[in-house]
């Protein structure tokens, strides 16, 4: 099978311009089949202020109404996205700005109401993305680009975690390209010592990754994160890792880059 | 070889809720290959004044400054752009929705300044559209919809007139599909007398078109849309449709539809 990369970015990428550009040449130097997965930043909610429309939390929880909806579709889907891809294509990167509702790539069931109404926010379910008709993009020779936005196939596009959409997306591709799943963040991976950007962890297996719950070094931020990628990989992950997009370049280089996780 | 509809839209199907949906179950029961090119519509405004944001106009056009092209990346490729793709899918049809810097489908160049800096409008040029990472996108059973911006390939996106946009694909895609491009506008086609929608001229060809002018029967409104009808034709498009959206379906059932131009 051949290799496949799929990179999730948040944002401490798009946010900063720098970085930005940075990570956009890197990734674009990246050989083999890819895929580029990003949230929104911090222009949703600029841009929502602008527009008086206000955020709602419940119980510190994001709700995604109506108004919110049309502003994270012109954000996420427009703004972010489509200025991601026209840089990439300055840097000869033939990439695709997509929702999941493109190409019918990703589906979502709209969160149920029970003690609080998420509103248009869309939960991944077996059989969400499309393996086959995303392929027919990487076939051909273009880099798909996804924000954090699906659709029910009703006509209904709804708002779904970006970490969630790239990691189902991994494990829905593994069975047709050797896929490596990579989550940019703000540290430089996981730390023995949250504290010490020194201490980076470099591999971790699941007997390891046992040890560190155990032995209490993988902190209550970490842990979601890392039981997510564990079952990516018991799901046909070939690895996952976790790093900065400082050091995205590294990987090219075959240096270390990160935090690897792997069975 | 295969037929190809490509077909635009603008205001008076996007702003109308009832047309849009009437008119993409139509555009959906259209058999073979086919292609939206949508304009922006009056939600570009109502969002700009949300933002605050005013209209520059300088001798009566209007003027995309970075504001505005912010604005439009939005609207059109986020907002408008997504929720045609996503009652697309509703109705079964496998749409992707697209700017021409995704696949560097379509390039333009930022419009030299001389009496008037119009800002980030594009204008298309010789070898603007690339028709093979197009018909990669249709072979593979997509519907590409394209909304009015394009890039320079410098990392810029540009805005973009929708009817040139939808003539340059019909020409360039002409050397691979029998392609017919189709205007739909507020009237029923070229009308004999404009104020009698009774008065529809069913064909036109260059010969016939040449009497209606010196006759001046064809008004100056219509006098650049059919000239570069004209032009669409003789660089390879089979025919020029100009109808109403509302009347679409009539084209499957191989009843008439607009005015059918063509040699």
């Amino acid at each position: 099978m051949q290799a496949l990369h799929i990179i999730k970015i948040g944002g401490n990428v798009i946010d900063n311009s720098e970085n930005l550009h940075r990570f956009l040449k890197d990734f674009t130097a990246l050989e083999g089949y890819k895929i580029l997965v990003h949230g929104g930043g911090k222009v949703a909610t600029t841009i929502s202020e602008s527009m008086g429309i206000e955020a709602k939390l419940v119980d510190g929880r994001r709700i995604t109404d109506i108004d919110t909806l049309r502003v994270v579709t012109m954000v996420y889907g427009g703004l972010i996205n489509k200025n991601i891809v026209s840089q990439l294509q300055r840097y000869g990167n033939n990439a695709i700005g997509l929702t999941g509702a493109d190409g019918d790539f990703i589906r979502a069931k709209k969160r149920p109401v029970k003690t609080i109404d998420y509103g248009f926010a869309g939960d991944l379910f077996e059989g969400s993305i499309n393996p086959d008709n995303i392929s027919k993009l990487l076939n051909s020779g273009f880099t798909p680009v996804f924000c954090a936005l699906t659709h029910d196939g009703e006509g209904q596009l709804l708002n779904t975690n970006a970490d969630t959409i790239a990691s189902a997306l991994a494990v829905a591709l593994s069975g047709l390209y050797d896929t490596t799943l990579i989550y940019c963040f703000e540290k430089k991976g996981v730390l023995q010592d949250i504290n010490n950007e020194d201490s980076l962890i470099r591999e971790i297996n699941l007997e390891r990754y046992e040890q560190l719950k155990q032995e209490q070094i993988i902190h209550s931020g970490m842990l979601p994160k890392l039981d997510n990628a564990f079952t990516a990989i018991s799901c046909g992950v070939k690895a996952v890792i976790i790093g900065n997009s400082d050091d995205l370049g590294r990987l090219r280089k075959k240096e270390g880059f990160g935090t690897r996780l792997s069975n």
